[in-house]
């Protein structure tokens, strides 16, 4: 991962690389910055292989950790700030991390860690103190570990995907390979930047020598503002954020003419939001990408979104991209045929080396060179592959992964629960809403159980409605909870109403 | 090498994939053939590893050729077909080849394998009477073997170059990267396709989806007719094919408006040429592209050449590609600071695996993750490279180097001379002398030409000595000057005199 800014440092050295607030770098001093970065982890003792994690807001710190870390042979931990504390500790603790980078107060997350250090003031001092002494990049091996990618969890369903510099590096020139971004890009950062796509984001845009503007807290006016004012050209965000920027460029527009490339994953988005979007973007191409951690991540891409507003493939999440291959797969992983929903299965460089001390579960999803997602879907006779459930009934709500068990695991834990069955729901606003069915033991209203989960759960896992059950939840034979004839009703039209 | 074919036969298998003549393909069509061809070359026993070599002109078979043989297992060797007899009967017994597929008459060749297919005839009975039953790509591991290029010579200094799966579909993303083609990009074929440049070409096009038009032989009326018929996009050629598409476009122009990327490489190009291309093809960017068989092959590049007719960056071949490290280095392997001159080194995936049954000259190039081309060149503060001199064509005369192609640049600048090649010769007081072969567009003595380099070199690099050549000098295929040939006479027994 030392290889794009070595690159762009030696190809463009006086070019803006990010800008952050007021903060503009160029290549070479971004470079520097990196070698400082990486020099300051030696010097407090940091070993080849040894984990250091990152929590905190978008910042031209974080590309900076992205680029120097790996490429000083270290492991890098971005953590997802919407975590809950249990859930963060987890992944310390389960990652044998040494160091945590923050910008919050780290509470009991510093138990967990060595040394914790604050951003920005920490270190800014560190960087100052530092050498440009390391050679990045020396005796690095493409099958290092790069980054460790925590899929969320206070439980053994909480998973530290490992991926290598190869990986991150191979999705890096699929991306490239399927968005072609041209020179002289400017690519806004407003994605959080602990997902996977947030370091391939950021090597792409390196390796072509582009500008990355970091807007560290989403709102829609700062970014329409950071469009017209910084000319940006690409940007990859989740559902809500197209909505928002959508409405508000259609209220107050701006100049976002420089525009070329508007992509969107994490969660489906509804064909009323493309439309729209196309109407407040009219020379912007729209492009929804599909991927996951495990793939580093990304998958497939429907691309020029806005021109099927009236086509059958606007549901789809498009194409595999050019060295990645998808195929839908039976449960025996034998190719199934144009239009039969299975499980899609993902194969390329880009595919993980499996999950940190957890060799049974990375057996289950890595077969035969195959990375099984554990999403269902089928495919048209283009190749277009359309979602269609979670094998696990996996929630993404508002881009962000909810595990039903996890939060089926708190609402037992409360004493008026008898049975609770948690799956995702129909919403405008979050692609899925997480959504609860509870038989109860005693009487309690559903706010008393909303606030239960809060107190436990990162606030996007906490159920947004809970529907009261009377008598016992539908059971298969072996007495397991039949959530899929509970969730159909909620799906069946796409009609019916939640609270 | 099965992936690229592969993803477009899913992805858009009703676009045309290629048009060679009166003949076009789909892809559904051109992946069915590559089955079958592929096919028929295991019923004839044909076994995995494998090599099959072609020498033909350009034509739609040999795309299929390139997909289909490596993606099944075997191992193609694609014939220089500028090569002499003896060169390719080296070719055909040192890589042991059991099958030549060709479109000429074998002659002896035939003797050098166990069977011969002629081409369009036997190939197309040959596809006609098989299965499509092959499983293009299974289990092929990356680092297989794909494909033997051999150099050209007749003794051990010809060297089969071994390129793997993941050297040529490294080099492929790399130029993707580089190139940034659009979709819907029609490529025209007009280069040797048994060039490395080949394969890549083929499969970056197949990549993206784009159409390839083929051309059997250069005529720029073919050429020029086809771009605007087929609405070619992007092309690539060797100087003097850029040369003759521009004179003939000025005298007869065609509709060149889709053409957008115009290519080059294989020997340096004269800036006149640039400022004439440029005139021709307004809208089209030129591109100055270097690189070797021993690197699957594209490492550095030159955009928007047109723009620098008149600066000094003109003279270079341009930056590394995105994926690809190039450095100078001194004869202990360590990088010299901008502006000196020394070896240009490369590193990346696409680095062969070696030569062919020669570990000792594979370790003389490929030291430390780096492959020493053997080019003399520096770089500037950008990192564009500017090619000096081959090293051992670089001349050391009384201690100092004398780089042949500074004073070949001047001799060129003499009216009187049409061609030109410099070359040390045995010297006793200086070691090497410097000595030059002129051929003359008119007449003008030895000692008039010495004057002219003296105004402009210093001392040491003036020819002490110049021999005048009738007709015109030995080149290779790329149009090359053999300066091998010219200079081993002067060496042979050490004992012939200058002049």
């Amino acid at each position: 991962m030392a290889d794009p800014i070595l690159h762009a440092v030696r190809t463009v050295p006086n070019k803006t690389a990010v800008v952050c607030g007021n903060i503009r770098l160029t290549y070479s001093e971004m470079f520097e910055r990196c070698q400082r970065i990486a020099s300051a982890m030696a010097s407090i003792g940091m070993q080849r292989g040894d984990r250091i994690a990152l929590l905190a807001a978008n910042s031209h710190q974080y590309l900076e950790y992205y680029q120097a870390l790996p490429a000083a042979g270290f492991v890098v931990v971005p953590l997802n700030t919407r975590h809950a504390e249990p859930e963060l500790e987890y992944a310390l603790r389960d990652g044998g991390v040494r160091v945590l980078i923050t910008d919050r107060d780290p509470g009991g997350l510093a138990d967990c860690v060595e040394r914790v250090i604050s951003l920005p003031d920490e270190y800014e001092s560190l960087i100052a103190q530092s050498n440009n002494d390391v050679a990045l990049g020396k005796d690095i091996g493409e099958n290092d570990l790069a980054g460790l990618f925590y899929t969320g969890g206070t439980t053994g369903a909480s998973k530290g995907v490992m991926l290598s510099h190869r990986n991150l590096l191979a999705n890096t020139f699929h991306t490239l390979g399927f968005l072609q971004p041209r020179r002289d890009s400017a690519y806004l950062v407003m994605a959080p930047l602990f997902h996977a796509a947030g370091s391939t984001g950021v090597l792409a845009s390196v390796w072509t020598g582009g500008t990355q503007v970091v807007v560290p807290a989403f709102t829609p006016g700062e970014v329409l503002d950071l469009i017209e004012r910084e000319k940006i050209t690409d940007t990859l965000g989740v559902p809500t954020m197209i909505a928002a920027m959508t409405e508000l460029q259609l209220a107050e527009p701006r100049d976002i003419s420089t525009l070329r490339l508007l992509a969107h994953g994490g969660s489906p988005i509804a064909s009323e939001v493309v439309r729209r979007a196309h109407r407040a973007f009219p020379t912007t191409e729209l492009i929804h990408v599909y991927g996951c951690t495990e793939t580093a991540p990304l998958a497939t891409g429907l691309r020029d979104e806005q021109l099927l507003t009236d086509d059958p493939r606007i549901r789809s999440c498009g194409q595999a991209i050019p060295g990645v291959a998808v195929r839908i797969v039976d449960d025996a992983n034998a190719e199934l045929p144009i239009g039969a929903v299975g499980e899609v299965a993902i194969r390329g460089a880009n595919v993980m080396q499996g999950y940190w001390n957890k060799p049974e579960q990375t057996g289950e999803v890595l077969q035969h060179g195959w990375y099984l997602t554990g999403d269902l879907g089928s495919m048209d006779d283009e190749g277009n592959v359309y979602l269609v459930d979670r094998k696990k009934d996996m929630i993404i709500s508002g881009g962000e992964n909810v595990y039903s068990t996890e939060v089926e695991d708190v609402l037992y834990t409360h004493p008026a629960v008898l049975e609770a069955a948690v799956f995702g729901v129909p919403n405008e606003q979050w692609g899925e809403a997480v959504h609860a069915v509870v038989v109860l033991r005693n009487e309690v209203t559903a706010e008393a159980l909303i606030a239960h989960c809060r107190e436990s759960l990162g606030g996007y896992k906490v159920p947004r409605s809970i529907d009261f059950h009377t008598g016992e939840l539908p059971k298969s034979g072996p007495g397991k909870i039949l959530k899929r004839e509970l969730r159909t009703p909620y799906w069946e039209g796409g009609t019916r109403q939640i609270n």
